[in-house]
This record gives structure tokens, sequence and C-alpha cells, in this order.
């Protein structure tokens, strides 16, 4: 059977955005902190590889989860910011803490 | 700056035990449907590889979130259930599938 391109079970179309490795953790900064640049993300998460924030970074703009805001035109400077839609992914990002600090063995 | 082996921040941990692609659908599976055969597990995610599942089932075994249950002595066969600690990772799926079901597109 073909996996359709969008899924039909709701649980698997948020995996689609936000389950690839780091995600969840640059959600988490977001909510956490608000706008943030490229580098502290590159800060908070330090084994992450550059390629691969800014990848995940795309691919939450894709999805309309952050959105980058210019906050100098010179020389041009980008933060990023959760969209509305992005905010909306808090009660994920919080129901994962709750547990992590339930169990911290 | 070495990666702590159990990391500090809550949100973190989590994602160590059920981070890794498949997981949160089994999860899905066990907290919607209850206990479940391997194979039951492997017709719902389709595409999953069986090595892969077992893969899963071990690591969610080791963290305590699964447990094997034996429904038959002779000859021996298993099912898969959730454990307490496995059932309060409820909330974390149950945020997923709200904000999918919310954001369709």
């Amino acid at each position: 059977m073909a996996k359709p391109a969008v899924p039909i079970c709701p649980v698997a179309r948020t995996l689609d955005v936000i389950g690839a490795r780091w995600t969840p953790l640059i959600l988490r900064d977001l909510l956490l902190h608000g706008a943030q640049r490229f580098q502290d993300l590159q800060n908070s998460l330090v084994s992450i590889a550059p390629t691969t924030l800014s990848d995940r970074l795309k691919t939450l703009e894709r999805h309309g989860i952050v959105e980058r805001r210019f906050y100098s035109e010179h020389p041009p400077r980008a933060e990023y910011v959760l969209t509305r839609k992005g905010r909306e992914l808090g009660p994920v990002v919080r129901a994962m803490r709750e547990w992590g600090e339930k169990y911290k063995d």
C-alpha cells in the first residue's frame, strides 16, 4: 500500500512537521526564549551541525511554524520567531517537559 | 563540551526515549487499542521494517514504557502493553493529535 503524501492520522501529520531529530529542541528554545538568532540556537544546541540546524529551520519555515524577521538591514540580520501555528505546538513540548521532569532516571 | 549521558533538559530526556522515528506511532497504537501483538503493530504501521519495530519495542521495554505479556504458553505468544510510565506519555501523543487535527494541510 502506498504511503499517502500527507498522512491521514493527525499524530503522523504532526510528526511529519516536528518528528525530525533536533526539531522539538528548536521549538523548545523559541517557545522559552522568544526570537532567536541562528547563532543563539547553535549555542544552545551545542552539538548540532550548522547544516542540520539550517535544514530544520527551512523545514519549519516551509510548514509555517517559524518565520524569519529582519532586525537589521545594514548588514541584513535575521532572527527566527514562532508563528501562531508554531506557538500552538507549545502543548506538545510542554507535555514532553512534564514527562521528562517526572521521570529523571 | 561533552554531551551528558542523560540530558539535563527534561524535553531532551523525553526525546531520548520517544524521539526515534516510528516510536510515537507505536505509543499511539498502544494508547488507542491497548495490548497489541507484534503483528498488530506491523499491520498498523505498514511500511515499518520488522527489525525496526523490534528495535523500537526493545528500547521502549528497556525504558520501562512497554512490557511484554504472555497470553499463551504453548506456543509462547506475547503482546505488548504500556506500563503506567508509558500511559503517562498519553498527553504528548494527544497534544500531537490535537495539533494535527487543527492543521490538516
